[in-house]
């Protein structure tokens, strides 16, 4: 039995989990949170045991990462450090050079820091942490799992956009999508939930989180997703515009007398749920509001008027529908935007039995049992499909 | 019978059609173009004529208007100016205060020009030339008839974008669509031609020119269209972009060194087919081409498939689709293009018979005598809607 983590890293979290591994057991999981500020917070969670927590002002990158080995240890979570061979890294831009999750090399540790102009704020912190874990533990293999990779080899027409051919041979302008391990974890569980083959089904997976996601899987393979050039396209999230006509970006600047970055900012940061209600980016927060606010109800009609907008044109360019899959904070755990949005989808098929869509966080087919389309929660998991790929890239003879 | 002009006025053409009311006949046609240029081009047809062309320099608009009626009267389609009893002009903008045509006064015409933000290539010159016929026929009724009426009751959750709410009340930043007038006019004569009220019906009309939006009738009342804040978004276009990842204007701006406004510029005029394909943003070209040329090919794809992207999330919000109706320069004669349309919607009960659909420019049920859904082809004529607006607005006891 070997030990692999699986390190989740933003500007300033680190989040990781460790697993036993092939049996796929979760050891312990924890959060460095404020990064790099008065008061950074360290967590950690172990199946059966209370919660650790310390606060320290200034954790910087690299002390997190030691703070978790050393805790690690000192905990008795591992008696000795070489038990964790392998280390699986998030890592969100992987342009059109990584179709699937890579080892780290020299090499592909170049091209994960050449790539970070596709994600300035995620691929230089990304490649640091694989630094560090190189000096900390040099003997473990570690792996990239890149957000995008589901996506690099989805039909041209849908990943091209209708602008300059050159744009996109001189600075890769193309749809590179995003939280790809997470939509494919849950494609593969809901192909065995259903007990068939993801090669025979016709699939759209809603990623709904602050960040939201649709992708369309035909047949095994991905043909399309919501998400862009940039994670900023497609849906409605929780404080992102998804799509708007891009000609609002020029007259809002003019408007507001402001700049470019400033608004690409705002429509990061302060758009969404968050600023169409006024409120909250929250679900929950909307949900307990709409009846006395008419924009929380207006954010969460929109939320779910613009996911069917994508459910249906995939299921035009799927050419049927076989299953919808809820993942994601609230694709898990909203019953009532489940519903909001399932209720819509009638005239595909799609149907729930809203008993059994009383559910939260639980894998649970929602559908009535002799529905056409079969209608899932299925909780996703991106840490296990991270360190599968470390055993199936690193383990000779591994059983992915 | 009395006479009346309709009038679609541009930054550098003038068109008009005259008809003869209440019988609806064309008495004839022109178009002024290349206007304030060198060899400015000054042409009219009648029906049973030789055309008439006339090559002069730097046509004015108020001269351009003062030829049209001079060649009226000095070639003796009308014996006296008088006999032009109502001009109806095509206004681009009508933001959220014209949700209906609306008769000329001080006051509309003072708000034509303030809404020119909206539409600042076509506003202000639309309300000149209101002026320039107030001086040359001051007995004629005049009515504007606007490209976003038809949009401006759609339901909230489809106009408003998912950015600040105070953008909406502070700037009017929301979905006004466009080519209202023809959506309007195709609409209205599907339903007379299935011999079905049009509030019994739901549509999706699709407007395929070199500017392309796709628009749904839910019994009558219009709930969606794909252009938005400006005729930019949606899907792709001749040389307009559609849809694309706002993040992508920052990124090219930044990339390319080019003011936010050239950026515009790009997606406006140097995106959409002719980009992609490096070759032509006529489809005709691109079909000669694109057995040899997969640029040309990709270009086709890619447009078809953002309509029918379009396509399936209007047949989710409208819960089902009665008929399918193509119209505007490739919609009436891309025979090619509406049938890889067509071909990739079958999950939704669409289908032609391909026999059918070797039809150009006329009016045609294209679908098999047996079928679900309905898709015909019926040529816009937004002069004659336009008139018909004239008529309803002045004219005692219209029929229309």
């Amino acid at each position: 039995m070997t030990k692999t983590l699986a390190i989740n890293a933003g500007s300033s979290t680190l989040k990781w989990k460790l697993f036993s591994m092939p049996d796929e057991t979760v050891i312990a999981s924890g959060l460095v949170d404020r990064l790099n500020l008065p008061g950074s917070i360290f967590t950690v969670k172990r199946p059966g045991a209370e919660k650790y927590k310390k606060v320290e002002d200034n954790i910087t990158y690299r002390l997190a990462a030691a703070m978790v080995l050393s805790h690690l240890k000192d905990s008795g979570i591992v008696k000795h450090l070489h038990e964790i061979t392998g280390i699986g890294h998030r890592v969100v831009a992987g342009g059109e050079i990584f179709s699937d999750s890579a080892v780290i090399t020299d090499e592909s540790l170049q091209q994960i820091k050449d790539l970070s102009e596709y994600a300035p704020l995620h691929n230089p912190i990304q490649a640091q942490y694989i630094e560090i874990f190189q000096t900390l533990l040099p003997d473990a293999h570690q792996v990239a799992v890149f957000d995008t990779s589901l996506y690099t080899d989805m039909p041209k027409v849908n990943y091209m956009y209708p602008i300059p051919y050159q744009y996109y041979k001189d600075f890769g302008a193309r749809k590179y999508g995003a939280h790809g391990t997470s939509h494919r974890y849950v494609a593969e569980r809901t192909a065995e939930i259903l007990g068939k083959p993801l090669a025979d089904l016709k699939l759209i997976t809603l990623h709904l989180g602050s960040g939201s996601s649709v992708t369309a899987f035909d047949h095994g393979k991905v043909i399309d997703t919501s998400m862009g050039f940039t994670p900023l396209a497609g849906v409605m999230m929780g404080t992102r515009s998804g799509d708007i006509d891009a000609s609002l970006v020029t007259f809002l600047t003019e408007k507001l007398g402001i700049s470019i970055g400033d608004m690409t900012d705002i429509l990061n940061k302060k758009s969404g749920l968050l600023d169409v209600s006024e409120l909250s980016p929250d679900q929950r927060d909307l949900e307990d509001a709409e009846d006395k606010n008419p924009k929380a109800k207006l954010a969460l009609d929109m939320f779910a008027n613009r996911v069917i907008r994508y459910v249906g044109s995939y299921v035009a360019e799927l050419n049927g529908l076989d299953a919808l899959v809820f993942t994601a904070g609230s694709g898990e755990n909203g019953i009532g935007m489940r519903e909001r949005i399932a209720d819509q989808l009638g005239v595909f098929g799609v149907n729930i039995d809203h008993e059994k869509n009383q559910v939260r966080g639980r894998e649970t087919i929602i559908s009535p049992d002799d529905a056409k389309v079969k209608v899932l929660v299925v909780p996703t998991n991106e840490e296990l499909e991270i360190v599968r790929d470390v055993a199936r890239l690193t383990t000779p003879h591994s059983k992915y």
